[in-house]
């Protein structure tokens, strides 16, 4: 197992308990943070990385995306919902075959790995392409085959759930079911899943009242809300991973903290389909439910960038309340990096000696994050741009110095480049 | 004068008319573009930047920032603006020398300039500070100083307008009036201003209805909107860039329309400060208003990047309004640039041979960038993060490769550093 020096970080920031160190070594091996300390004690390193004017950190984890979907990034931009899926997305994926979910991944990967996302979750078509691609960049995936009771032959729930049952899941790589959501399954679909979920302990990820829409037909058709719907179905426990959550009263939200259910909040996506309203993440947060960033897909984003997404979403609930000290960077942060890795079912990765080395350094020469000496890091990173240097993810280098290590960056490119023009 | 040869650029952009073409040699000198070609024929060059896998438009303008405010980012944040300003903001000020402007400056011109940013309006003290690192770096700038009815000795209308007067305006720096904002001039001061604008053919930035507040201050003082009082006091013109407009009515937006003032939306700003409200962009357009992009401050933004403007601002809309449709990516860039230039008084830079050569390329390698080839590059380039390559204002390189060339980075960055430690 490759022992990894970060040394001389100028400054170590933990998430976890907000703090902040300087001129620090993290020492790694075996997957694991073995030592931080002021003085290197003699550990012997296969590679020795330079931090100085580097940030080192917990990874960021992307809760919520379609990595598959980078193909079809840029070709539905600007429609409604409705008309984004019906007009473009479905006829895209009908020529959608595992060789193309297989390139597109490893470029969606690429961009993650880039913006120092080391843990996400997926729920798309091909899920074993995700997952061959996941494995050869080095990240840890939670993977979710979307669930339907619809056309897609090779997405019901027994198919599903003979290949989720079948998979051995491992250090890096965890499988759950993906029902895509309640408009699109049958009611005793979910209460099977809920049951196999149980009895299994698979984690399930499921779009939660992601537009008013969706409540309004889960109250025509069952009379009662989404998330009593969810709670009928043996649906809420620890082991749900919810995206959107827009729209949820108060009382969907007390159940929600009630079960443990994790919240995936995806605002840049809300934004841009326009669905309308706010996700509470306020209310969410102080009832105790787990909340987490996602990018979405990047039909609908179209950035896979947590960073990008923890700004936006912070400006998002700021400006929605008229609050300008709701939600802080250093919250935000804690949100993407503990609860990410919470909401995935991942191991602890707070700097601490005996933890998961999943580990990013981010750029502290870039010209807005050079700040005055009280400036937390949080907010330097969290409000400019600010680029991933180093990634490393269960102690295994995937980026140094800028450049991957797993997989050939130019390579997945062209294929990817190639892969487009059968669309 | 530089000659230069921008060399098989896979994408030539232009903002102005939406034209998209591939694999041209785009061929400056004095300052100037002379040619766009497929074959260069036969100019001699300074300069070749090979442009394979860049795309070619025209620079970006930033209409509202106060770059020596670049040493206060971060010490300010989530703030309401009252507290932003009393408890924050004016303690540091206080503080702040001529020798802290400029390096300040310097480095919010490098930010600028990694951004794309090519022309910027500024309003803060110690402009000639600005003016002299403007010009060391080489950017166009519409260079307003403050005035205020208030503690400022040096920002009284008599030593503005004494200075302001006394200043030749050249190709690259204009000067003009900034009076802050209606709630700290005097209406003398206004009218005066209005005045000399008109006079001697200044511009004129101010404030105008960032917040609720301010608005209903001014129906308390004068008994009528602000857009009115600036009509009274002559300042409605097509020489007056306001900011912000977030509280304006629709008989105020049919007033700037006909004066022709130009408006700077801010929407990142304005989320952050979160005093509530949306400028109403769609009905500003749809009146015929010059609506042009900026970013504040680096103490209320932090971020000077323009591109991550665009998409916020896109979303804001989109996402108030409930309709995804909403300005398109082709419209913001338009609007960041030929918009822009209109509202800071310099020349059109559409790319056509015989305009201002003020011209940037991004580096379409990116791996958020790689799309369909459907997809027109003003989608590719606002929804996603993209690096700026080179950027080149009146003929002349300013960065080239990612390197900045008129003045020295790293002694940029360790000034600012050092000038830091006063405050």
């Amino acid at each position: 197992m490759t022992a990894i020096l970060l040394k001389g970080a100028s400054i170590v920031y933990d998430t976890y308990t907000g703090k902040q160190l300087c001129n620090l070594n993290v020492y790694i091996e075996d997957g694991l943070i073995q030592e931080i300390t002021e003085k290197s004690t003699g550990f012997k390193s296969d590679y020795v990385v330079e931090c100085n004017k580097k940030a080192v950190l917990p990874g960021l984890a992307n809760t919520h995306t379609h990595l598959a979907m980078t193909l079809f990034r840029g070709l539905a931009d600007d429609l409604p919902l409705r008309e984004w899926l019906e007009k473009r997305i479905w006829p895209l994926e009908r020529k959608l075959k595992r060789e193309h979910a297989l390139v597109a991944s490893k470029l969606g990967l690429i961009e993650l790995v880039k913006a120092g996302v080391t843990a996400f979750a997926d729920n798309y078509f091909f899920e074993d392409a995700l997952v061959e691609a996941t494995k050869s960049v080095g990240l840890r995936a939670l993977v979710c085959p979307p669930i339907f009771d619809g056309e897609f032959e090779e997405h019901t729930l027994s198919h599903v759930s003979n290949l989720v049952l079948s998979q051995r899941c491992d250090a890096l790589v965890k499988w759950g079911f993906g029902p895509h959501s309640i408009y699109s399954c049958k009611k005793e679909t979910l209460e099977q899943i809920g049951a196999l979920s149980k009895e299994h302990e698979i984690r399930v990820t499921i779009h939660l009242a992601e537009t008013r829409w969706s409540q309004v037909l889960c109250e025509k058709s069952f009379g009662k809300r989404e998330t009593d719907l969810l709670e009928e179905c043996g649906l809420l426990s620890s082991r749900t991973l919810a995206s959107h959550a827009v729209w949820v009263t108060k009382q969907e939200i007390r159940k929600l903290a009630n079960y443990e259910v994790s919240v995936s909040f995806c605002p840049v996506s809300n934004m841009k389909l326009a669905e309308g309203g706010v996700a509470p993440v306020p209310e969410l947060l102080k009832e105790g439910v787990r909340v987490s960033f996602g990018t979405d897909g990047a039909a609908s984003n179209n950035s896979l960038s947590v960073l990008e997404t923890i700004k936006i979403g912070l400006l998002l609930i700021k400006h929605s309340r008229w609050d300008p000290t709701l939600l802080k960077p250093h919250e935000a942060l804690l949100i993407a990096t503990k609860n990410g890795y919470e909401a995935l079912g991942f191991p602890k990765h707070a700097l601490q000696t005996g933890n998961a080395a999943d580990v990013i350094t981010l750029d502290l020469r870039t010209p807005s994050v050079i700040c005055h000496r009280s400036v937390p890091l949080p907010n330097r990173i969290v409000y400019a741009p600010v680029a991933t240097v180093d990634v490393i993810v269960s102690g295994k280098p995937v980026m140094i110095n800028g450049k991957i290590l797993t997989i050939d960056e130019e390579e997945a490119k062209q294929e990817f480049t190639k892969a487009l023009e059968d669309f």
